[in-house]
């Protein structure tokens, strides 16, 4: 059976987003932190990691940027869950009595609106979504609710008293599933990779340029730093493809050519949009 | 005289960096946000503001990025600056009888070398390397010392017990100079823009291709998502040249063809490297 790792307390999006991905017929191991997610499938611990790599309104993660790079593991799948922010408390406590309201501070600041027309509560910062939820499951504090994905009720029992209390609905996650066999599927049509440039005039131009004279689109482009080369970058790049196209082999093979170091980080079958 | 906003308390980093572009002859203004340093210059209470774009070490500020395009500031200044860090504590305090360190979290990481060296120092997370200091200056607690600028050691009257603790010497911030005014220096060589692209096949290599026919060099580019539109990007982009060149207007009037968006950050002479 699959063993999925992420990083929060059971109930994080993170575990809504392996539900969505791949079904209930799993096993779930919750990490302290992505880092350690990732080791536990290194180490054999779990089959997978499932992490966030960007949202829509906060931009990517860049931490996983860097442990994509750091680690040996491949992209074997891709998910979009929508954020929905739902406010859950334990019996005792209503929308009527309710003064406190805990949550990760990204959370509490996606719902200001919510908090606007409730100027009353107060908005109390906790480490994780999840975790909060957990928190009044075991302390059961008069008048406190959080706000959590509606998988963190199911998992501690707590009562959701509203939905929907994002400010934005064009909020998405994408969230990356890892493996340490590279498993390419037959209708894989995604590839991600990671290069660094030769520093010359145009480099980067040159790379996009093996795209570009094949039609192959890209759907995502990231810089990160190259330690010890200040003002150098790793560039990661999304587009649609199969890595058995003869035009994406081409391709690779030309950008070999124009780049330092090149390195695919997988080919998988592209999320629903 | 110029009055230069930053986040952070006296003694920051970027005040060190403010001095390193500009000289002695300021005032500074230290913020509590990036926020309120771009806020008080847009309300007039400092004439610049000079924020930490890019670390070559841990990357780009995103925050500061999305402020510049909420903002209608322009970039006049960059400054590239060495993080050096300084062990520093108050008379009574040596590195004998020392048994904590304060500073914050990322200098704390920066420094893991001498942690390593020094097991039985304890590393205690602050929300400020200066205001470390300045929390052991009014409270003086026995046996602890701070993680710190040399500018805050002068600001506080700290000794320094030890300097250089960084595990990489290719550690530098890069700071830009905002101001209300555009004002372009002759001397000014190089130009922030932003932009989006049209949602095509080929965009980004388009919007990159009007500088490659026009020889004119990328050094760097960072993109952070569009609100409301999942999966689109504003991409922001500096590159060698001065807006009075005739192939950086025209550069700029192609690339406003195949753009959404354009608008110019700033053009300012480049930092040495």
């Amino acid at each position: 059976m699959k063993i999925i790792a992420f990083q929060g307390e059971r109930g994080a999006f993170s575990e809504e987003a392996a539900y969505r991905l791949l079904g209930h017929n799993l096993r779930v191991l919750p990490c302290e932190s992505f880092r350690a997610a990732f080791r536990s499938v290194v180490r054999g611990l779990a089959t997978h990691c499932l992490v966030p790599i960007e949202n829509t309104l906060a931009g990517s993660v860049y931490e996983n940027y860097d442990l994509l790079l750091e680690n040996d593991l491949h992209i074997i799948g891709e998910v979009n869950l929508r954020i929905v922010h739902h406010l859950m408390a334990f019996p005792g406590t209503t929308l009527r009595n309710l003064r406190q309201v805990y949550s990760h501070p990204v959370a509490l600041a996606q719902c200001s609106r919510f908090f606007a027309q409730h100027p009353r509560l107060e908005r109390i910062p906790f480490y994780d979504t999840a975790g909060s939820v957990k928190m009044l499951a075991e302390r059961r504090p008069a008048g406190a609710a959080a706000i959590a994905s509606h998988v963190a009720a199911a998992a501690y029992g707590a009562r959701i008293l509203k939905s929907h209390l994002e400010d934005h609905r064009e909020n998405f996650t994408r969230f990356l599933l890892l493996s340490k066999e590279n498993q390419v599927s037959k209708k894989a049509n995604k590839v991600s990779i990671v290069f660094s440039t030769r520093n010359v005039p145009g480099a980067l131009f040159k790379c996009l340029s093996v795209f570009a004279l094949r039609d192959l689109d890209l759907c995502k482009m990231e810089s990160r730093p190259l330690r010890g080369r200040p003002w150098e970058y790793f560039f990661y790049l999304d587009f649609i493809g199969n890595v058995q196209d003869t035009a994406v082999r081409k391709a690779l093979a030309h950008l070999r050519e124009v780049t330092h170091f090149l390195r695919v980080l997988g080919c998988y079958p592209s999320a629903p949009r």
